[in-house]
């Protein structure tokens, strides 16, 4: 159907390692959204973009844009990219990756001599990782309207996020959903172990799953260690260890249906936390996440039967589990799910659907636009540490399939 | 055996409350060793004792002693008393209510024109609880020869702990067991439920369990919890969870034994402890206490075979557990419990055999003389905290057990 471009594995593991570089010297791979790395990383992208015959710019949200015109004005951009700001002391690969993908590409075309209908531009969305201000996803929040007005006034030192926005290229005081954006693609290494142990070369992403945080406080009484007698306690540690594995075992349960299911009890605080005394007070943090919302759904249900079980067998309160934050699945485009796996079979990649547990600037344009990603495999299922690492082949195997559905949608979509 | 001298009720409330009285003011009931407040009341203590005819001195280990001569010079000195520091923002009985036992005993011994063969000592050991140098039961173990050397260079800001000692009277150089008791004899509330409970008056303590603390290490991996399968990780904290239960059903089984016996988990840390990230590492402290050592040892055995058998599960990493500390029980003497048991009788108090499972000045006592303890009942159990409460009739009824204790003793220690 499309004609099989070369992408050059050598170039792209060349831009990779050049913009890890661009790290704070004593903590390899920093490179976090605001900083000066950041902007060093930014003036070394646009060269890039620039090099590879892109128009650049920095969008009203902050994202850097290098645009490459369609022989067919009007009829919408196809979008790929990612983000090349990282969490401290990690990410080598985790959205820098999907960001040289989208340059490679785009390199790809010209030295191909190929032109498209469609405009492409590719994106390094601005603060994917959660940021100095607390906050993540400000860019593609940005782009597609939905980043809260409240935002702005976030500050860290002297600096609002406003201004950070504004010294980035930004235009805080704009805040407009494009409506021109066909398609979006996005190329990013799993974070998870799953590719790597199956030897499979592409994830084609069903969804990327919803994440749903729930707090149980369990309230027990500070008595004595030595002198309460174990039938008169009221231990909140060991009914919170029954509420942990309550979980584990609701989890695993889901975790066997179809669709993407974790639940994780991720923090754990007790107090007073002293040797001789019987534990008063114990905070659980889950974080659960469903590829399916139903499921997501009947999670939560069960969890409230299970606290009130835990409750009632008369150790210590178990307080009602509580929604603390929500954010519902975004499922991808099947069209471009099926480009994508048909792109696979074209370039030859093995590949599998699988959904995303972690979350991802795709997540936000699936609500202005067709929208899917691809995963690569990266090594032992390691992301946000220093020793994330993903081999230069699975990437460049992973960009000629983007590059082939970007041909494939260009043809398909009107 | 022995006329019923009488206790005055009345005077033991006010000299508890007088003494309460002296506490940091914004947070009762702080009167802890070392410090002004302490030496104000050691000041007030010393004219209540010498107000009621005993003659005072601070020996070498900072204890305030006061003492009345026997009738029979070499006979040997019954002592009585316990602690008038407190933990912060606790102990308005936890110690108090014992040193003034002390002084009613030798009040009513005054009013009554009774001559005892012994020479009798009531004793304010110092720092019974966690002083600011982060030892405890200074004073007894200074009195017992057992303080160790290296506990003089403890230091708080510019204060050396041999200075402390030296500020309240002592002298930090002298190190010599007393060899002249011939019986000890301690009053205090349980500290615990069981008195209450059972609505006993007065609990004759049969041994101080010893406490031994075990550390146990989980070492799982730090994954990222949306994107690990629930198979493929290695949760520290779902293990650690199944240990706490392990420890919770042996303690329970070893309880339903004939001795005292308790475990708590009573310190959890875990790590990375971030909502999203699969807990890589978790630390747990046990605290188990047993009257009988044969006891804590099948405990500490069951301990070891357990978390290897958890190790072995597959989920993460376990540990051997690792006895940080460990002290012996020490066991109260037979013939003093037959003259409590025989006093309870006589005095009209009812009583029940009990272990405490708390830590006294008695346990050290127990090295250098028959020593033995009565608990008296408090509130909800609830000691070292500003709720700590004890009825006024039962220390009374506790106190005139104990004065008739020291008669019975009187004449048959020679």
């Amino acid at each position: 159907m499309t004609s099989n471009l070369a992408v050059n594995a050598q170039r792209i593991a060349a831009d990779i390692d050049a913009l890890a570089a661009i790290t704070e010297p004593d903590r390899p791979w920093t490179r976090r959204a605001f900083t000066p790395k950041f902007l060093e990383g930014r003036a070394w992208l646009t060269e890039r973009f620039a090099a590879a015959g892109l128009e650049t710019r920095i969008d009203a949200a902050g994202n850097l844009i290098g645009r490459r015109a369609g022989t067919e004005p009007g009829l919408g951009t196809i979008m790929v990219g990612s983000h090349s700001d990282t969490v401290p002391e990690g990410g080598r690969f985790d959205g820098i990756a999907g960001v040289v993908a989208g340059l490679e590409l785009a390199r790809a075309l010209a030295d191909g001599g190929v032109a498209l209908r469609h405009d492409l531009e590719v994106v390094d969305f601005l603060a994917e990782e959660v940021s100095i201000f607390g906050v993540s996803c400000v860019g593609s929040r940005g782009l597609c309207g939905l980043r809260p007005a409240q935002w702005l006034d976030r500050r860290v030192d002297e600096l609002t996020l406003a201004q950070g926005i504004a010294e980035v290229g930004g235009d805080p005081g704009v805040l407009a959903p494009r409506t021109d954006i066909a398609a979006f693609l996005e190329l990013h290494i799993e974070q998870g172990p799953v590719l790597e142990d199956e030897g499979i070369d592409v994830g084609v992403v069903t969804a990327i799953a919803g994440i749903t945080r729930i707090e149980i406080i369990v309230t027990g009484q500070a008595d004595h260690a030595g002198t309460t007698p174990m039938d008169l306690r009221r231990d909140a540690l060991t009914t919170a260890a029954r509420l942990v594995l309550d979980v584990e075992a609701l989890a695993q349960d889901y975790a066997r249906g179809p669709g993407h299911f974790t639940a994780t009890v991720g923090e754990f605080a007790m107090e007073p936390n002293a040797a001789n005394v019987v534990p008063a007070h114990v905070r659980l943090l889950i974080d659960a996440r469903a590829e399916d919302r139903a499921q997501m759904e009947q999670f939560l249900a069960h969890l409230v039967d299970v606290a009130a079980r835990r409750g009632a067998e008369g150790r210590a309160s178990v307080g009602t589990p509580v929604v603390i934050s929500d954010n519902l699945p975004a499922p991808s485009d099947g069209l471009i799910m099926a480009a994508l796996d048909a792109s696979c079979a074209t370039v030859g990649a093995s590949h599998r659907r699988m959904a995303s547990g972690a979350g991802h600037d795709t997540a936000w344009m699936t609500r202005i636009t067709r929208a899917g990603m691809i995963f690569v495999p990266c090594q032992g299922g390691r992301s946000h540490a220093p020793e994330e690492f993903a081999e230069t082949q699975d990437i460049a195997l992973g960009t000629a399939v983007l590059l082939n559905a970007v041909q494939r949608l260009d043809k398909e979509l009107d």
